[in-house]
C-alpha cells in the first residue's frame, strides 16, 4: 500500500494532509499554528499533533514526508538552521519525528519539495527537466534532472537565488553582493521602489509612501496592473534580470519547462513577457530555448503538501 | 566481456585506443591526423580507420565511446554543428559509424566526456559529485550530479563557459555580453593583455607585442611565472572571477570536488589561489565550502580519451 502523510512545515503554519494513493486528492488534512515562537521541542509537537489528527486507522506501510525551511540535510534529516524559527540549530527532526510516530520521514527542504509538486502534479507534469523558482521575499529553487531531484552532496543544492547576476551590485540577505534574490524578489522590488521614489520618483504609490515611509511588493504589483507607469517599469527589470538567469541556468541545465511561482509570479503577463523577452536575448544560441515554456507554477499554496507526497514515496 | 574502444574526436587529431578493462591502461592506440578540411564523410573514414586500427582480433561485445566536439545530441547521436570542424552540420555521426562497424557507438561532447575521464579516473575519483570545468581558448565544462552525467532535456548542459559573469560586458564567442569565457577564458587574457599594453601598461610582454601585435594566454602565462607584475595582475583577476563563478556552482550544485583543466589551469598556484579565495569570499554560507576542493585536473591530454571508456560502458 503506497500510503502517505504530506506535511507542509512553514514557519507560521503547518499543514498535514492524508494522501491514501501517491497522489491528489488527500482523504484529511488540517491546518494548525506553527508557534515557533515557543521553540524547537513546541513545533515538534504541534508536528506530531498536525500528524496524527490525519493518521488513518490502519498504519501499516505510511509514510510521512515533509517540506521544511532549511538549510537541511535530506539524508540525514537534520535542519541546519532555519532563520524564520526561534532557536533551530542542529536539530535531527526526521529521527525525533520516526521516534514519535513509528513510521518513516522523509525530509526536504520547502522550495525542493514545491518543485517536486510542480514537477510531478502541476506545471511541469510529464517533462524528466523541469526548474523551478519561487519568487517572494526571497527566491527559492529546486531542479529536476532526470526526472531526479538535484539535491548535491550535502542536500544543500539548487539555491538559485544565490546567484549573482550584477556583481557589485546590492547586497543580498546572505551577505554577497549582486544575486538575483537581491536584485529581483519581492523584497528588492520594494527597497527600489522605495529609494526612487524617495528620489522624486513620479508614481501613484507616492501616497502610501509618503503616509507610511514604506512600500510592499504587493503595492508595487497592484499598481503595476493599474498602468502605472513607474510600478511597470519596476516589475520589467526584475522580470528583465530573471529571463537573463534563466538563460544562464538554460545552458547550465538544459531543461524542458522553467516553472515560477511565488508571489512575484502572480503578475502574470505584466512579469511573464520581460521574462521571456530577456531569456530569448541572453541565449547563446537558439537551440536552448527550442521548445522551452517558461510557466506559472499551477498549484499555488499546495506545491509544497503535493511535493511531499513525492518525497514520501520515493525511497 | 566489458572491453572497448575509446576515441578523442579532435579538430587536430583522432586519438582512438582499445580498452580490454573498463579502465586504464589501453592494450594498443594509435593517434591521426583529423584532415577536417576534407569535409565529413572524409572524417569519418578517418575515425573508422583510427578505430579500424586498435580492433581487437575479438570483436565479440565490443563498444565504442567517442568524445567529440559539439554541440551534439548525446540521445540520437547527431552532431548539430562543430565550429572546429569545416562542414559539420547535423551529422547523424553515430549511425553512420554503427553502420560502418557494426557494433553499439556512444558520442558525448568533448568537455562532458573529459569530465567523466576526470570523475572516473582523475582528481575527482571516488566523489560522486564533481564539476569539471576546461579552460583553453574557451571555457567548457561537464558536471556529475550524483555520479550521473548532467545532459539535460537535449544533451546540451552544462556549457558552463555561458554563464554572465559580468552583464554588458566583454562580448562572447556566442554573442552575449559578459559569459565567463568572454572574460577569464586564454582568449580573455590574451585579449586583455593586448588592449592594456597597447594603452602603455609596463611589463616584460612589451616586445612580444611590439614585433607582433599580438600576445598569447601562454606567453602571459610564462610571463606570470617570471614574476611579471602586469602579467600576475591578468592571471589574479581571471582567477578571481572563476572563483566567484565557483561559488554560484556551489549554490546551484553544492559539489563535492571542482576539477579545473586546460591550458590555463596549468599556471598552478598563480591561478589557483585567487580562485581558492574568491570563492571562499563569496559563498551565501560557508557550509557550501565546507570540505570541497578545487584541484587541477589530473589526466591532462587524457581525460577525454578514458572519458569515453565511461562512455562506452555506461548503458
Amino acid at each position: 500500500m503506497t500510503h502517505s502523510i504530506a506535511v507542509d512545515f512553514g514557519g507560521t503554519n503547518i499543514r498535514a494532509a492524508y494522501f491514501p494513493n501517491p497522489e491528489p486528492p488527500p482523504e484529511k488534512q488540517v491546518k494548525i499554528p506553527t508557534e515557533s515562537q515557543a521553540g524547537p521541542e513546541h513545533v515538534i509537537e504541534r508536528l506530531v499533533s498536525a500528524i496524527e489528527q490525519v493518521m488513518p486507522a490502519d498504519r501499516e506501510g505510511i509514510r510521512v514526508g515533509i517540506g521544511s525551511p532549511g538549510p537541511l540535510d535530506p539524508s540525514t534529516g537534520i535542519i541546519f538552521k532555519a532563520p524564520n524559527l526561534m532557536g533551530w540549530s542542529n536539530i535531527p527532526l526526521r529521527d525525533k519525528l520516526e521516534q514519535r510516530l513509528d513510521c518513516p520521514v522523509y525530509l526536504g527542504n520547502d522550495a525542493n519539495v514545491a518543485a517536486l509538486g510542480e514537477w510531478k502534479f502541476g506545471a511541469g507534469k510529464g517533462n524528466a527537466h523541469v526548474i523551478y523558482l519561487t519568487i517572494s521575499t526571497g527566491i527559492g529553487g529546486g531542479v529536476i534532472a532526470n526526472n531526479q531531484l538535484l539535491l548535491g552532496a550535502r542536500g544543500l543544492a539548487a539555491e538559485l537565488g544565490h546567484i549573482t547576476m550584477r556583481p557589485g551590485g546590492a547586497i543580498c540577505g546572505c551577505g554577497v553582493h549582486g544575486h538575483i534574490e537581491a536584485l529581483a524578489s519581492g523584497t528588492a522590488i520594494a527597497r527600489t521602489a522605495v529609494e526612487r521614489i524617495g528620489a522624486g520618483a513620479e508614481t501613484s504609490l507616492r501616497e502610501i509612501y509618503e503616509s507610511s515611509g514604506e512600500v510592499s511588493a504587493a503595492a508595487v504589483g497592484a499598481a503595476a496592473q493599474s498602468g502605472d507607469a513607474f510600478a511597470i517599469e519596476l516589475v520589467t527589470e526584475a522580470g528583465t534580470l530573471i529571463g537573463h538567469l534563466l538563460a544562464d541556468l538554460a545552458h547550465i541545465f538544459n531543461p524542458q519547462v522553467f516553472v515560477l511561482g511565488g508571489g512575484v509570479s502572480q503578475l502574470s503577463d505584466l512579469l511573464f513577457e520581460p521574462v521571456r523577452t530577456s531569456f530569448a536575448d541572453h541565449l547563446m544560441d537558439p537551440a536552448y530555448g527550442e521548445d522551452v515554456r517558461i510557466l506559472p507554477a499551477a498549484l499555488g499554496d499546495d506545491a509544497g503538501l503535493v511535493g511531499a507526497i513525492v518525497l514520501a514515496n520515493q525511497a
